[in-house]
């Protein structure tokens, strides 16, 4: 059997290019006793894998070059020589970028009801996204009532969580994000109490301050660069800065520079702490389980850009760097 | 009765100089009933302080235009009237730069032992800065046995101290000073592994990782600047950076411009904390009982660096900044 894989053919240098990534066709191997064919339904296209297009130690191994990309995909079970899965079931894991795939049964694959309205929130709100603003907002960010929580990136995957879950806890919630139209379903659909549009204030420092007047109790940042300049020149005393993301800078081929924060940190006794959401594993049958809860009482409602077809999985990895998604980005075959 | 006092007379912009100084004479009032008169023996001279010579938002309130500079002293009970204290007592505080003072007995003041042979240690590993390297290190830092320590500023009253609670908690200590003579002194009397010379090394990130094979675990920064661009560079995954101070800046008129730590941070999953010893009052006792515990039993030294005559208060502040020390800086009259 025949089936279409994506490769690395180049790593990018800055953004990356429609030319780093290639369609092949490849030949799938004979199913083996305990393997299993899948078809893919939805792929997951998120910030983190630009770091994997780099040869560099980070906390996710590299990509290699002229072999197939990986993330998180759903797929369907269309062949089964296993006992531990039937043809039919609905499957969600990190596997290749393939239309069709071959794996082990002993693969860390997690079933989800084939019912469910949102299979691909698997791959958001209930899966890697939705567990990253669950974990790094409430573990490390630690929001109280009344306390004042800004999210960079806010319409992005994590983002538009990270505010809803911050009102749950009784929060003062401001986004930053980078069109007039993602700012305002963010406060209408999403309950952010302000968003600022980063691309069209000129005093992004000013413009915090006045959203936020009592300051900045915790700051959870998906993007680096300027904006978390502004934001933790007003930061306060004891607050906590939770480090998800730097997508402003992923693409950057020089180290950034930037005003250094330790006087600011020091003097007002801040905490930074970066994280991984895998450094939660053992917790994330909780993680789950509140999220899904959230989501099916109504009080946390998520959304999706899905763009369709395979062969467009890189064009929707390039557009998260040019803000071209609110909520998860997913593409669907 | 007439007295002495230093007086901050000029905001300093960058470096101290003595111009920003004035001796004045003042007339002390009279004692009152509850009140005591001091005669200071032993002044401390801190790196904070430089900070509270600006008019900024900090941790401590900015010293007054034309009024006395006031900070860590050990001074004596020369007259009283207040039955809590007896002449003759020994006692350290807060207290402003006078040879002698009249405070009320409801200062905060501490007693200590008047037949102990080093009463300037209560301004040094039995005062501020050895709970500062006591709760920063344990608290923030939390130091596993094998785990690899670089301590900034590691000649300093604070920095001599974390080496060797690093030490006691079976690290490998890695020290940082600005001197051959200071390096040679941490090594041979205080325990240290190994010390970096950091005005003679050209390469200190390829100094760093040289002395640290299996990179950082902790990194406690006593100074900021280029020194701790190069040790973050070779830190950890799930490294602890305890921001105790940044002296490298603190004579800095514009803000200080480096590399961007938070992509550091976040892919290697660091914290970064900056602290203030002020957070942790409710647990001194516990922190001066061990310190007093461990110089007792001999497993920690300490070294001052003491000029004489209150006139060179302000010398010996402006000397913290010229790196003049090793060890805890301190004017006795």
């Amino acid at each position: 059997m025949k089936t279409k894989q994506i490769i690395l053919q180049a790593r990018p240098v800055g953004k990356p290019t429609p030319d780093d990534f290639k369609i092949v066709e490849i030949d799938l191997p004979a199913l083996q006793s305990g393997q299993l064919l899948l078809k893919g339904l939805y792929f997951s296209v998120d910030p983190y894998m630009r770091g994997r297009m780099n040869d560099a130690k980070s906390y996710t191994a590299p990509f290699k070059l002229n072999d197939a990309i990986n993330g998180g995909v759903i797929a369907e079970v269309i062949e089964s020589k296993s006992e531990k899965y039937s043809i039919g079931e609905i499957v969600v894991g990190a596997l290749p970028w393939q239309v069709n795939c071959v794996i082990t049964d002993d693969a860390a694959l997690q079933k989800i009801d084939a019912k469910y309205e949102h299979p691909s929130y698997y791959l958001g709100a209930l899966g890697m996204p939705g567990l990253t603003a669950y974990f790094g907002l409430l573990d490390i960010g630690k929001p109280k009532t009344g306390e004042t929580v800004v999210v960079s990136g806010a319409a992005g995957a994590v983002g538009i969580l990270v505010g809803q879950i911050a009102k749950i806890n009784g929060c003062r919630v401001i986004g930053i994000a980078g069109t007039d139209e993602k700012a305002k379903e963010l406060v209408e659909t999403f309950g952010f109490n302000e968003v600022i549009n980063y691309k069209t204030t000129t005093d992004l420092k000013a413009a915090i301050l006045g959203t936020c007047p009592k300051g900045i109790d915790v700051y959870f940042d998906n993007v680096g660069g300027e904006i978390s300049d502004a934001v933790i020149a007003n930061i306060n005393f004891n607050a906590r800065i939770v480090l998800c993301g730097q997508i402003a800078l992923y693409n950057n081929t020089e180290v950034s520079m930037g005003p250094r924060l330790q006087p600011i940190l020091l003097t007002r006794s801040v905490l930074m702490q970066g994280f991984i959401v895998s450094n939660y594993a053992d917790r994330f049958e909780e993680g789950t389980a509140k999220l899904k809860l959230w989501m099916d009482e109504g009080k946390m409602i998520y959304k999706e850009t899905i763009e369709n077809g395979f062969e467009n999985l890189p064009k929707a990895l390039i557009g998260l760097f040019e803000g071209k998604n609110t909520g998860k980005m997913i593409v669907r075959i």
